[in-house]
């Protein structure tokens, strides 16, 4: 039986991971800081004892899974990969070319048994399950993403300061101080995901053009995007306008290559109000697509849609989970 | 002095509507449908009476502001221009080439004494405050749109819903019925702001297009959109991807630019956490835009920024009440 330890286990990506470890022939070890550690956590119907993280404890284990902080990772990634394998969920190490940056439907056959492996940014993650596919049938020229994020990006705490401001909101004047993110996000929406870099372009918005440039293998193309959080819970929405090489023939095609892909979810009879949403993506395992149309600018070169899928599971523990499938017995 | 009647009175928009003729030199004649009529209306300090509808009434009138229904608009827009100046808040005529669609900072100087005048989207309003003067300089070749628009598009109920459901939310699984929203909005986005087109956009998306090339004069204006409801009250938020013909040489003269146009407010300092957003362009006149960068594709020739501006006023009352000031005396 396989030992995995889950290090950063009492976060929101941590808890996800250890629900889609429950019933699984694998033998989980809960790690957290000290301040955790010694602490019980229950899990569906399992119940953990955490361990102080060490790097001795994760040495006993065949695939050590870190939650937690990029400087963290930074210090402890390196050393862990000498006796594990390790899935390092932050992006410390996703843009460095000796580290494979997975999304395992898109580009899981690449994986050529590095002991290092770099779980994508939940944005990307994300949209590529759905750009794969279309960028191996039509050419992906250029693609401008506007996202829709979830609480959760920021984390548990993060989660709980929206719920409870929603539900005491009287006015913004008594709501612009927030702890968990730039400004209050009850009612509001904010233009700012992570830190700004020099180009004006927020961190998670260069994540989302190097890490979709890395995981189809295509290392120019053409990406703009603009990163939005908004008041929703744990799934992030993304509108696309996507432009191909190949002129796409028909959108019932389009609907049918989606369909067939891993991980997908068509969602996309709107007439009867049914298109992707965090309402109906929370929980799910697929990436809902749908609103497909012709961009009415690229015309039979370009598709438009929207998108929906839960940032903690297809964002980031699940697509860790389908990493550990593709590692050697 | 001259007397306005403000017709559908009750409702989101006429209310905003009197606000901004309050401690004006206007006679305000307030009017409704027979259920509402006899009813007092407390706006700030004034109290209206409400008076049933009629067109007689109307014909008292200089001017008549309509923000009722299309199909109300429809039956009786022209037979009230033919006495009154008619300001119609719906789509009805706005696509009529015989019916100029004005946001007056833009293209007021087009107009030429029409007694029935078009107000436009909020969501086309609310952009073109921002695209004229940029499409002055550089000369707009396309623009993608993604919005974030808030529930006073569908009128006070849907707000209310809104916050109701927002104080009460427990899990998405209580919350799929909506009255006012195609389904649940709290906690939720949904991709669909009124009805379905045969191209598989919306008709709000379709009405900025048609609106944003009407109203710059560009009837072959490359535009693609997705609007998108998000929970938030009474400010409209979007994401806009511009190219442009003539290069942009700095995004300082950009800003410079923008500042110096009619109700544009540059707030456009990301580093300090300032820049547009419904919380802050709640209530206020100007359209605030900020986020501006080169757009990563176009280079020179493109520009990201994203924009907030108020959708009861910039985007409905306070454009209407411009038209008002263009009239002749």
């Amino acid at each position: 039986m396989k030992k995995i330890a889950v290090v950063g286990c009492t976060g929101a990506v941590g808890m996800t991971m250890l629900e889609l470890l429950e019933n699984t022939a694998y033998e989980v070890v809960c790690m957290a800081s000290q301040r955790s550690a010694g602490k019980r956590l229950k899990v569906g119907d399992s119940e953990h004892l955490i361990e102080p993280f060490s790097v001795e404890g994760c040495a006993t284990c065949d695939i050590v899974f870190l939650c937690v902080s990029g400087s963290f990772a930074l210090e402890y990634g390196e050393r862990l990969a000498q006796s594990s394998y390790v899935i390092d969920n932050s992006s410390a190490f996703r843009y460095a070319d000796h580290v494979p940056l997975l999304v395992p439907p898109i580009n899981g056959q690449r994986y050529a048994g590095e002991k290092l492996i770099a779980n994508p940014n939940c944005s990307s993650a994300i949209a590529l399950m759905v750009l794969g596919p279309l960028h191996d049938e039509y050419q992906l020229e250029s693609a401008i993403i506007s996202t829709y994020q979830a609480a959760s990006g920021a984390g548990q705490p993060a989660m709980e300061e929206l719920r409870e401001r929603a539900r005491s909101f009287t006015d913004y004047g008594d709501n612009d101080s927030a702890e968990h993110f730039a400004h209050n996000l009850a009612f509001n929406v904010i233009p700012q995901v992570d830190s700004f870099e020099d180009n004006g372009y927020t961190r998670e918005e260069m994540k989302v053009v190097w890490e979709l440039r890395k995981v189809l293998g295509e290392p120019d193309l053409a990406i703009s995007t603009t990163a939005v959080r908004v008041p929703t819970l744990r799934s992030h929405a993304e509108a696309l306008s996507l432009r191909f090489t190949k002129p796409v023939q028909s959108l019932d095609r389009v609907r049918q290559l989606l369909a067939a892909a891993a991980g997908v979810e068509v969602v996309d009879t709107p007439a009867t109000g049914s298109y992707p949403m965090p309402m109906t993506s929370t929980y799910k395992h697929a990436v809902e697509v749908g609103r497909i149309r012709y961009n009415l600018i690229y015309k039979e070169h370009g598709l438009d849609m929207f998108i929906s899928g839960d940032q903690l599971l297809r964002g980031a523990a699940l697509n860790a989970f389908e990493i550990m499938q593709l590692l050697p017995d």
